[in-house]
């Protein structure tokens, strides 16, 4: 247990990764204004899902009470500490300041035991115990812990796989446009359809060990909500497909791909833009980077070779938490120069170059949010205001994607730095815009009244 | 000495507990706002309150500079180290970015001279030395240091005892409303008039150790200044008693009670709403907590039992500091199975979620500030402001109890939870309140200036 | 090397010295909004200022990638790590995010080699290779690492010296009005005119070791790029002298020293105000401080004598950090009945106090411009915006000095408490013009447009 990576860490404290005041104005009205935490360890994903202000209302509890965020190590059944004070209830927030925003489908609900109760997907079907429409609060009562072995390693064989349907639909949609179609050293991936239990279920076999494919089942940006098409503005809802949907694209791409998918994830409190939600675009952020083009993959580095003391023999760790935390076994193995110190160095270096740009990039995302809210007041044009809706929803994007990623920092600095440069520079573009027809608003509203008065004496 | 706490950490530094910009937002024109500090030690606690910005003007320095700020240990006599700059002047800001809000009522200055010169409450009555009203340049010039031991302990025999008036008046009131009142353990309390040097003094005798109210004696909130009755718009000076006061109640029942005494501690610099400024409500917050149901009070964690190393007697330790800083003593007597750092990992989880929470409140507040500007300028009615106004006082004590109270984290955050996300609440009602006034007011705006122009020409 | 100082550390993370947002609307649109970087050792000086964001427009690039910020020591010829990735292109931002701001007469690119082709102030001469009009990048080309011996050093004898033109400009002009003909116990300072290379050049023997002047060489506010003359509004191009200018001055006399040089750095984005860019104003910090009138020096601290430890003997360690690194040597010497952990807790101290005052100086100047935007689009006159601009450039100078300077904890706290809070109040008497101006316009609009629509109806 990692006992420096609290529970609860709020993102948005002004020490986070997305400070407040701009995260509430850039965010609201969605779920994650309610709660949203720096992760910790992979085995309290699980947990962590369930008592989020946002995901059930507050409806799970920790029996033990607040006390029990001390427990040592993720091993446990959540329903041994858990406890569901509003059983019966529909899902609903329960308490101000909670959401219930949860579904079947997210990552984090998804535990060994459903895998084969789920068909491919998620469609309904009647023989499947579990669907994307199930209700969510009797689903997760059906799971125990976070993530499994079998996410990676087939039971009947030595074979690396991957389980994750919405990955394995876009590794297998004709399009054959994502980041790991274009990748030259792409492994093989073998698609296999199951249909034992009387549904269709997928599963595809690696022909070696290729972890920006095994991470990247929960480690990229995926859809797993419902939400709106943009060109009708009617409701996508969990019957629909797109509400279990990976792009496995670059950040450049992002806002394209979602144009054609016809889907957004909230509309912006104020500017009244259709936005997106990230996850956590980890593998994407790391295809093209300098590491990737050396070879290194996920594991390298978050799961690196160990030896036994005991017996001599190596193995894979299965650590995979921060290599900061073991710079020698992750970094100097390959930095053969440097020190642990110089390594962290670099890692800090990073951190401070892009934390200061994705402030940079919040100032002027928030400004021309105000100025939006001051043009509308001022009666600025529809039109005028949809084109920087549109603006809005691109600059965001290269915002969102980076407060999102949790491997933001030395993975892919240059994409960084590019795309979040990029986001500026479009906000600026739409303050003009707004600040022009302004302009021209009050030019008039001086020039109109004027008259007036003049013809009211007689 | 803790050398980390250092002296005149601004707490509305971006890493602090009331981050600009939305402190000096939020809390101007008062006087916190002109410096506002971590506390440190309690052997600081009179030296810090008289160089402060905001108490004195600037008036005392120390006689060997800044770099005194070192002296380890807080066992002097503030005179050997402070000095009076201005003296003969009358008590008054003498420099920019400085107050004068001192006055003989407030707890720091309180130290154990003034204490037999001093009548209930603070009347002024011809035999007492010290009054509300005398000059407070005077009176601290009589105090000497800090929290005595004849605080919580009768000189006279073994009796634990208070001696604060505003305390001994709120357990004694007829409406038997306090907090201590309504809890099902309290203990005996024996109030004792005396009166041999010729006006009423009140001691109260316990009749067993009761560290809630002991520490009650200054870790809660009190008011300790002149204000305004809110009713009349008329100033409350320091010869009311309203201005030496404790209220000892739930954050949910302090609007009220304000309310109730028609009392307030200073008028919003942009929205003009009467607001209150809090002290340090910690002994409030800890009633009713999952500590205090089972049976722990201030000194079990704050003044836990320890060994002479030489004797071997157990002695009741008086470092009346933080438990994080001898975690085996305060919590893993009781927490058996926790190792030190799990205590500390859920301590900092704690602060780390609330300081989120604030932040987020912080964000409604200063948007409901913002509109609340914005609908003035543009006309809106005085009947509606005033609605807001009243809801801004709402929410601002459920924003301003937490960040004042030394004991927000692990004491109750159960309530802390309940209590800022009210608060969060009000301000929305209350934007949503000054968002339609506008939106019909604009309305108007664009419907009635129409005919004019089509008039004029003729 | 200090592995604690990592590289591109930006000064605008909300840990930082200059907080956004804040720091984006008050500077904007400066080239330092760019990037803006806490500094890290004096080995890096040149090397930073060629690959951050603000200087070369992204051209300069480490050959090894960014991984090379973990190179450890700064005594490498940057043309072993660096390489134009345009070469042959005109100096000029190649990326978003990026300006092109560098000159020849910036204080990071002046190496050794240049010194001998550099007339007096960099005046265009036929026979000087390099001049203030220099294309940069052919400049830089010439440079190889940062300061050098010869700086302080001269290298024909033992004598104690300063090479910095500006400076020796500043101490020899008629007006004799720096801090450092001020100073009772300046050192004497012998100009040596030298021109047997066919142009002048300059360099002053001291007559014993000052580094309040030989690190005043860059420690010090100077002017180093164009600006503009705010009297005309023309440019001041970098063939004018004022574009290499030492004002030497206490942070009081800044705004009216260049008032009379009749130099601006900068139009503020939003109010169009002149305004000025600070350098690193160290030695005017300094000067008149407590440390100083005791005769305490920069080397005494930040160069404490060691002792050789196989020789014994005792010589000026050339560290040059901060004494925090080295307290023992730096502080204990004098300050003889502190602990280690007193030294660096005052210290700590001091900063956290001087971060509280930036706090609340930019919440206050940031309130100006917010209220000046809405001003100018009521449309207040000019006259009256104009007065503000002007309380907008004083306001700036008492705040940006101080976000500036490395050396404003403990250097000279005294100084430091005066002119923020003389900048805080400066700002809000211009709020107070803006908000009279405002409700001015307001009660007109209202009173005008009233008799317009009684006219209409006939």
């Amino acid at each position: 247990m990692n006992f420096a990576k609290t529970a609860r860490n709020e993102k948005s404290q002004l020490t986070g990764v997305s400070p407040n005041p701009a995260w509430e104005k850039l965010m609201g009205p969605h779920g994650f204004t309610k709660e949203h935490n720096m992760p910790r360890s992979h085995a309290f994903a699980l947990y962590d899902q369930l008592v989020v202000d946002r995901a059930f209302g507050g409806r799970f509890e920790n029996k033990y009470g607040w006390g029990d965020l001390a427990r040592a190590g993720g091993n446990f059944n959540i329903w041994d500490v858990l406890v569901d004070k509003y059983p019966g209830e529909p899902h609903k927030a329960f308490k101000p300041g909670t959401a219930a925003a949860a579904n079947p489908v997210c990552g984090e609900l998804q535990d060994r035991r459903p895998i084969l109760d789920w068909a491919y997907l998620g469609d309904p079907e009647p023989k499947a115990k579990w669907s994307r429409t199930s209700k969510v609060v009797d689903f997760v009562k059906d799971t125990k812990h976070s993530l499994n072995c079998i996410f990676c390693h087939d039971p009947h064989g030595a074979q690396p796989r991957i389980i994750r349907d919405g990955l394995i639909q876009a590794l297998t949609r004709p399009e054959k446009d994502t980041l790991w179609h274009k990748d030259p050293k792409a492994g093989k991936v073998d698609v296999k359809e199951l249909g034992q239990r009387g549904f269709t279920r997928k599963i595809a076999i690696l022909d070696k060990y290729d972890s920006k494919l095994q991470c990247g089942q929960c480690h990229v940006e995926y859809n797993c909500n419902p939400g709106t098409d943009p060109t009708t503005g009617k409701p996508v809802t969990m019957s629909d497909q797109r509400t279990n949907h990976f792009p496995l694209k670059n950040v450049n791409d992002l806002a394209q791909h979602y144009r054609d998918l016809k889907f957004r994830d909230f509309k912006h409190a104020i500017t009244g833009a259709m936005l997106w939600k990230a996850q956590h675009p980890d593998v994407e952020v790391y295809y093209g980077s300098v590491h990737d083009k050396e070879g290194v993959m996920c594991h390298t580095c978050h799961m690196p070779k160990e030896k036994d003391k005991k017996t001599g023999k190596t193995f894979t760790s299965h650590w995979q938490t921060s290599p900061k935390e073991y710079v020698k076994e992750a970094c100097l193995g390959c930095h053969k120069t440097w020190s642990g110190e110089q390594a962290k160095y670099t890692v800090d270096s990073l951190k401070n170059r892009y934390q200061g740009k994705l402030r940079k990039s919040e100032y002027w995302l928030t400004r021309m949010i105000d100025k939006f809210e001051e043009a509308k007041n001022l009666g600025v044009d529809e039109a005028t205001l949809n084109v920087v809706r549109e603006k809005h929803y691109e600059a965001h994007v290269h915002w969102e994607f980076w407060t999102a990623s949790t491997a933001r920092t030395p993975h892919n600095p240059k994409l960084a730095d590019e795309s979040i440069n990029k986001g500026m520079v479009i906000s600026q573009d739409a303050i003009k815009i707004l600040d022009d027809a302004m302009a021209k608003k009050r030019t008039l509203a001086v020039a109109a009244p004027a008259p007036a008065p003049a013809a009211a004496p007689k």
